[in-house]
């Protein structure tokens, strides 16, 4: 009945799904702000349509959150959806294919930004939730908070959720936000990198200078950000910065081999990047380097003349995005303390620093032995025909942290993407069955948890 | 009569400058390549007004060439004049106080892109033939080849040269494209570096990534990029491109001396650019590192996310264009093989590295013995009060190499801009005081030279 339902109704999901994508709802440009309220108004309508009982667009200090719920009995369980409808930005335009926001399928995907993340991923829940209203076999209460600010650090996400505690009461918290180790090895994330999001900006001379007649005498800006980059990794790979890994967990034995048993395949793995090699810590796998061990990596760096054909120019600045990813124990806002305090120590005379903190998140472990961890495991089991194999994410979803917090609740990460989906990336796609099959087991999870 | 003439004539000098300053013949732009032709007819109507026989505009491969003569009687000398009418590009364009295609006067100081490099310098040679034709004061030839291509490698004018000898034929090439140390320290250059201007490319994983996903198991290209960067000096500040040293003459004691006779101070220097410290090759004066010690320095480097906000990507690639400027013996296209095979020889397994060759050109010295070059010291004297110092400059006009070579003239290097007219930078300006007595050191200097 359910999967009748999904395959009479397919294109019609599949068309205002592609409606949603078409709001290009980028939260980290302002001059998109109109268009990311656009993509909220109309997630709210589609909430309606779906037979919600109550939709409010929450204003914060930023972008606004969707909040719609379904409440049936309250004697019943609870469960919280979290999702983002903001997307990050689409440059670099030139690489993409077909335009960002013009959604098209090829090879039974889906490429357009957000198509994966996050927006694909919501509105499985808002159609998951659609076909148990029209099939009446909603067996708990539901509730959905939406928001706008994912993409550029959740920073007003806090503030609403310390706010509005008992409306979001609730026994478990449902995401999609991350990826399946592959169609054929479903699996649920149970472990989440933290974030700390750097700008420096290095200052040289107060004017750009004629690289001819200031250069050997004058320290460029630019050769000097370059030193100190490279100074933040030794030679083993590990993050230079003084206590980085003070508070970082080892790993115990059985940790390491459960989190091994994932299939990955280097050769795979190094033919799918096009790389002849991989690079990172010493002594870890890739998997475990990914999943359990703290990064550094500059998300970009500027500075002088970067137009066509040549100028010679000595610049007055120099500038880098620099994030760090973090993993269980270590606080995101330390980190960014340490960070700054190293970067502004290793500074040499001849140059001024500034460092600034653009966002951050806290690292989270998900609970493995709870009834909704149980029910999505067998959500896969029944819909996928294998047992989910339990995974630690590279990616960062800081309200993980911040829900168990705040809200004392546990996440279940149900995510139905794959690392080859290109979020972030040009040419962002989401697989049509992932889709379909995504909804199909929100709603088989819905069913098994809610079971008394 | 001749201070009269410049007297009376300022206004309009200024206005006819003004207008040639509006054009903005940016040479490396490909969208400005109309005004660079603009710029050009200019600059033929302005030789034509001001009495040349002949004014032509020859073609090249790009921008073309103006050359005028005035050939008065075959058996006097002959002064070859070289400049050039393309600018350095703008941006960044936020950091002018004013328009830089909007020439205006303030504090006495011509702002405007191309004011003293090279508009204005080469302006001061049109003017200064003129005003030796209308007070019929000319003592001997003068021909003028005024390029479009300066700012980026002067391509095609070395073509131009072996194809027009005959027509070049002259005594001497006098030019005004450098600097004087001070308006109360006149000097004269006598040696200038050479370039190799580079651009490298160093590729990671085929596509963005999400750092998150894969950060920490695959190499960032920026953070590889910084690191290899970081290599190209060693701890002396000394360029760490094997051979690259090898063919710098050493500094005789005597020219070492001679040299920092120069007046110099280093408080002074360090205030007026905003630094607590400068930074170059141990072992050398700051008059030494930037007239005589070759040097590499970053001028533009570019990856990832440069917008607004944070985006948390691992990017496919990144870029730097990265220039050395050359001393005497140091051949050009040498060190940019020795730069290439170097650069891509560092670069780790994990990246894909190309290095292009932008562009190049020779380190010169010129004769202190010569007719000209004491005519154009009498000529100092006469109209400043003051004997100019010798100077050795950091920056590069190598055509001053490619003369010598196909064309056997010496040059005499009577530039009368100021090292901090912010050539090459926002704000670039040119003193009317410069400019006027320029005009007068050029007509006195025609004087003295052609004294049989």
């Amino acid at each position: 009945m359910i999967k009748e339902y999904i395959t009479s109704n397919k294109d019609r999901f599949l068309n205002e799904l592609f409606d949603w994508l078409r709001i290009p709802s980028v939260s980290a440009d302002s001059k998109h702000k109109t268009d990311v309220r656009k993509a909220a108004e109309f997630l709210k309508e589609k909430f309606i349509a779906a037979g919600v009982d109550k939709v409010e667009i929450c204003e914060t200090a930023g972008h606004p959150i969707v909040y719609a719920e379904k409440i049936i009995n309250a004697s019943l369980p609870t469960v919280l959806v979290y999702g983002h409808y903001d997307v990050q930005p689409a440059d670099p335009l030139n690489l993409w294919n077909s335009p960002p926001f013009e959604p098209v399928i090829k090879n039974d995907k889906i490429y357009a930004r957000g198509a994966c993340d996050d927006k694909g991923q919501v509105y499985m829940h808002v159609k998951a939730f659609e076909i148990m209203m029209k099939l009446n076999i909603l067996p708990c209460n539901v509730k959905f908070m939406v928001e706008g600010e994912e993409e550029i650090g959740s920073d007003n996400l806090g503030v609403f959720v310390e706010k509005n505690k008992s409306k979001l009461k609730a026994d478990v918290i449902l995401i999609s936000d991350t990826a399946l180790i592959s169609l054929e090895n479903p699996s649920i994330t149970v472990g989440l990198r933290g974030l700390s999001y750097m700008e420096v900006e290095v200052t040289g001379p107060n004017r750009d200078l004629h690289s001819g007649v200031y250069g050997g005498a004058v320290a460029n800006p630019i050769n000097t950000l370059c030193s100190m980059i490279a100074s933040l990794h030794d030679e083993n790979g590990r993050v230079n910065v003084p206590g980085f890994y003070e508070k970082v967990a080892a790993l115990s034995a059985a940790d390491r081999e459960a989190l091994n048993k994932a299939p990955f395949n280097l050769n795979d793995y190094k033919k799918d990047l096009s790389i002849d090699d991989i690079k990172g810590e010493h002594g870890y796998s890739t998997l475990e380097r990914t999943g359990t061990r703290p990064t550094l990596d500059v998300n970009g760096i500027w500075g002088g003349y970067t137009g066509e054909g040549a100028k010679t120019v000595l610049p007055s600045k120099a500038f880098a995005k620099i994030s760090m990813r973090l993993v269980p124990n270590q606080v995101s806002d330390e980190i960014t303390q340490l960070f700054a305090k190293h970067f502004e120590s290793i500074a040499p005379k001849y140059v001024k620093v500034k460092v600034s903190a653009l966002h951050g998140g806290e690292p989270a472990v998900t609970a493995t032995d709870s009834k909704a961890f149980s029910a999505a495991s067998k959500a896969f089991e029944e819909v996928w025909g294998k047992t989910p194999i339990p995974t630690r994410d590279g990616g960062s979803i800081p309200i993980v942290a911040l829900f168990k917090k705040e809200l004392g609740l546990d996440t279940v990460l149900m995510g139905f993407g794959l690392d080859s989906d290109a979020i972030h990336s040009p040419n962002e796609h989401y697989g049509v069955k992932n889709f379909l099959l995504g909804i199909e087991t929100i709603v088989t999870f819905y069913k098994v948890f809610a079971k008394p």
